[in-house]
């Protein structure tokens, strides 16, 4: 699991940072990738990455500023056109299915597969995908518009049968570990009984990434964050700029930094930057916040973050 | 006067070329640029460049495909963030209005000026637009969906007021130059009689440029492009790829090359160009064009090429 950034900028393109996009890498999980957010520009990203747009099954979008959605019809007659054929989730405010339908439509481009749109309800608090191995949150923010952070929740992976004490045991392998994974009591040939659930290893706890698009600060980005492995939280603004930030309905690096603190995250990645903020200045921001989260990091364009699972 | 290609590649992005744009600089004719198309990432493309944002107030599509209209509302809230503020017209198929007020209005993006829409009959056949110093003509093309060829006309120069002749006479400048280079006869002090035509140069004949979108070869594209100074046209298939072509709705670089040569234009441009074709193979596209119009180029991102007035 990582997650790679496609565009860290705030409002308009600039030399160094696109708008904003970013993937969820879920490829030795499901063999997917998910986005968040299609800013203009986000295809020819992808085209500088790794990323295969086919892989791509599931979009996420916070809110339906041009900045966060000008690169959706590109992207899915990209996908389409590079062979992509399986069906596709759209998840965002109401609003994003008539976009995509009519850019779609006036410019007469004929999709290779189906797509499924989740208009999200202004008032979503809770789940709203629960798939085999994720489960995906939303709740709303605090921007101008409808704007919703997501919680992606990696289901608990089961403790692994431990084969090194079975051997040891002189328990040959066999349809016997299936049982004895599955927490059964099995009784051996010799009489020996062994409990299923004493050869089990601790689960696993899954990981959590949660994505705070555009807002002011706000209670919903701590619950939607809490305990997260990573959160990725907008910092429009730098410290002191309290005011600046909320007469835009954005937030600062401290804030975003306050936010992480407050809901235990393992690290903090910071996005969402303005064109203001040039290298030496965003590393200024990032030592701001860091001094409330040590663990913070502003990202870049083409920045990949791994995930990794936190050792029992 | 200057066209810019700021997306010379057909279809989807590539690494080399971006899809569809291209200024025409009339910065000191006019003080304007004008776009011709619009597709993802021209706003990008623009950042790289010289021109500024504010300066366009022309923009004229020739077909609705993604690749040539998906960069539009970007470019548009861009113009806006960068202060510009003059009107702009946006000259197209039927659609374009819906495409852009639906996409600014679902992003909810304000702009601080207001757009013009001319969107064109299928059947235009003639004069779209008459200025002080150039005319533009739109006709129909050959593609799958309704697409204009268009043709920027500047008026002729009237010729110069001949003032080292007028020194070589002995008449000494003032009012009387402008009745001379209004063409009047007029009398002096001395009783020397001077015919304002006479004193005048010749008119310098104005420049045409050409641009022929997405199309099959089509008698309308000579029509078009009758002397121009610089014809731009499609080039999206190679030398024997006719069939190809027509069941694509396209043209090949040979086809264009003889409508150049049947329109008696000045210089050819080819642009569209398929990824398929790399560095190379690029050029061999340019060999073939040339071997039925010497003055072909295959065009690349960023090129500037200069439209010069004809020595009379
Ligand atoms: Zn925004
Ligand atoms: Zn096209």
């Amino acid at each position: 699991m990582q997650i790679e950034f496609l565009g860290t900028g705030a409002g308009s393109p600039g030399k160094f940072r696109n708008v904003s996009s970013l993937a969820l890498r879920l490829l030795d999980e499901i063999n997917s990738v998910w986005l968040f957010d299609v800013g203009e520009g986000t295809q020819h990203q992808i085209l500088r990455s790794t990323i295969r747009p086919r892989k791509i099954d599931k979009i996420f979008i916070t809110h339906l500023h041009g900045d966060h959605i000008f690169g959706l019809p590109g992207l899915l007659s990209s996908r389409s056109f590079q062979g992509g054929d399986g069906p596709l989730d759209i998840y965002g405010p109401k609003g994003i299915k008539d976009y995509v339908n009519v850019s779609l439509r006036i410019s007469e481009s004929r999709l290779g597969y189906r797509i499924n749109f989740h208009e999200l309800p202004k008032d979503t608090n809770g789940s709203i995908f629960e798939g085999d191995k994720f489960s995906v949150f939303a709740a709303p923010l605090d921007h101008r518009i409808t704007s919703f952070g997501y919680r992606v929740v990696e289901h608990d992976h089961p403790g692994e049968l431990m084969v090194d004490k079975l051997a040891q045991l002189g328990i040959p392998s066999g349809p016997i570990y299936g049982r004895l994974k599955k927490g059964e009591v099995v009784e051996l040939a010799d009489g020996q009984v062994i409990d299923g659930k004493e050869m089990i290893g601790k689960p696993q706890r899954g990981r959590i990434v949660t994505i705070i698009g555009d807002t002011r600060k706000t209670p919903n980005a701590v619950k939607l964050a809490e305990n997260a492995d990573a959160l990725v939280h907008e910092s429009t603004f730098g410290k002191g700029e309290n005011k600046l930030a909320k007469s835009y309905f954005h937030s600062t690096n401290t804030q975003a930094a306050q936010i992480a603190k407050k809901a235990h995250v393992k690290q903090l990645l910071l996005n969402h930057i303005s064109a203001r903020y040039t290298g030496k200045m965003a590393h200024e921001l990032e030592k701001q916040a860091k001094a409330i989260f040590p663990n913070s990091r502003v990202v870049k364009d083409f920045d990949i973050v791994d995930v990794p699972f936190i050792k029992n």
